[in-house]
């Protein structure tokens, strides 16, 4: 299958990596990748690993119609409060009846019910398993494992930033030398409070309430609270009663809709809740059929990240 | 699809309820069942959820002959420690060119490798979700959402009777009481010995090893040590330290093969493998491309293992 990437960082990079090391098994190549910084690249027989940039594009448009992909990998850097520009870029995908699997929650938080209507209309797939749990198995994993059940609800345990900051406090340090610690792993951005405010776990609320629960909500209406106020007084008092504070994501139907919650939430420290540590995850699904059942990753980094929207590209093929 | 059942216990009968449930969407119908108890009933327009039965049949044999089944689903008592007569059942069905899903763990512990091939040359599927998670997500989530990737080992708490045990312990309990409380609740046999001496976990972790790791092992081969011996002042004194015990399976690639372990191992209290308790279950796979992945299921029952075969038998018409 030809692909074209839109958006080379380090996820994109490792992307790369990997279509190389799989290549015996899975003969995907890259056609074509075009970046904010480096310019344009093309190659009809695939794209090397570290390929030479050239001029850049003057639109998406131009790069996709000269690209002529089938499946579209959308990595670009995101403004989470609109989902842009990758909402756009993933429907000019689907206007050339592209397939698109993108790393990007943005658009799942914010759009999802338009996009997948658009994949529908256009008769391609659009598949997003790195967007919440960095690559481990929850969307592909209900779509194909879970036949017939229906989502009553998830629990999570999904932003790193804020686990690292707790784990910091619960060693005496404050919440700034938590969160510093958290920017030196890389996890957290110069600016932490979209996770510390709790916006990085509404987008991933909303993006799994939208998908798996039909929810046609955005992160703007997850009713959220963050963690700015937590002291490390509080943590080490909860300590002392074998407690602590996770950063919970919610969501459960509630009358014709979908109540999506973000919370600091008290839990005994011995809660699988809380037996997430540093960027590990765990998404617990409540269901009609199956019970409760989740998905956990431990410290899952970019090379994750890039092998779940390698599992989506596989999905595709798979599919069509 | 036509569906013919061996066995027709606890699991069978919510297998039949939530056939019935979904036939809206996935018209299955069940044209045969057998039963050691209550004999044999046929019919091809599809058995009611109760069926009446009529005079056993002769043979296996000439039960599939006369049910005519794609997908045979085989959930008879099994013998644990020779994986018969599961492994007779699905042999015949694979000899007459007829997709098998099982709960049954015997014979993928015992013989998985052989009926492997048996299934292949006969071009047919061979699935069984719900014998080591009662119906979560493992082998179906590795071979539909792991495309690609290398199981290079597992880390798993996967019995309930030893969790049920020591939860009862941590109360200050001893281990009879606690197994009683597995017994009541319906989660232990009268004979608890095969869960506490560890064979229940031996028999997963060869079941697992078999599938994701090609390990060609049998329950025989673990190298296994139970909590018979587990004191209740051992675990208060290991609660003191704020740590416990969970009856651990593992696995690793060494040398040319697979080694899986049974052990009682300490744990600190908040350890994600501590963290589930009572009939729950967790699972985490370590991979080469997607890290450590993991599926955890809270408190399944019988209704989830039946779930399980169900999402088996529409992986099985997905797939054909």
């Amino acid at each position: 299958m030809r692909l074209a990437l839109i958006g080379f960082g380090h996820v994109g990079r490792a992307f790369a990596r990997l279509l190389v090391a799989k290549r015996p098994v899975f003969p995907f190549r890259i056609a074509g990748i075009t970046t904010a910084r480096h310019g344009a690249a093309f190659d009809d027989r695939g794209l090397p690993q570290e390929p030479e940039f050239g001029p850049p594009v003057e639109s998406i448009e131009q790069f996709l119609d000269r690209a002529r992909a089938e499946v579209v990998v959308e990595l670009t850097t995101l403004n989470p409060a609109t989902g842009e520009p990758a909402i756009s870029h993933i429907r000019a995908a689907f206007a050339r009846k592209c397939h698109v699997a993108t790393a990007n929650k943005g658009p799942i938080a914010h759009a999802y019910a338009a996009l997948k209507a658009e994949a529908d209309r256009a008769g391609v797939c659009f598949r997003f398993e790195s967007t919440v749990m960095d690559g481990a198995p929850v969307f592909n994993m209900v779509r194909n494992c879970l036949p017939g059940v229906v989502v009553e609800g998830f629990t999570g345990v999904l932003n790193s930033t804020s686990k690292i900051a707790i784990d910091a406090m619960r060693e005496g340090l404050t919440m700034e030398e938590g969160i510093r610690r958290a920017q030196q792993l890389g996890v957290a951005e110069a600016d932490a409070s979209f996770d510390i405010d709790g916006w990085d776990s509404a987008a991933k609320g909303a993006a799994l309430a939208n998908v798996l629960m039909d929810a046609g909500t955005t992160p703007l209406e997850v009713d959220r609270r963050g963690i700015g106020r937590l002291t490390t007084d509080r943590i080490l008092d909860l300590m002392r009663q074998e407690k602590t504070i996770a950063l919970v994501t919610r969501a459960k139907r509630s009358g014709g809709g979908v109540r999506v919650r973000v919370r600091a939430e008290v839990l005994p420290s011995t809660d699988v809740l809380a037996s997430v540590k540093g960027t590990s995850n765990l998404l617990l699904l409540h269901t009609d059929l199956m019970g409760t059942v989740g998905t956990v990753s431990i410290s899952p980094g970019v090379e994750q990240t890039a092998y779940g929207v390698f599992s989506d590209v596989v999905d595709i093929a798979r599919s069509v």
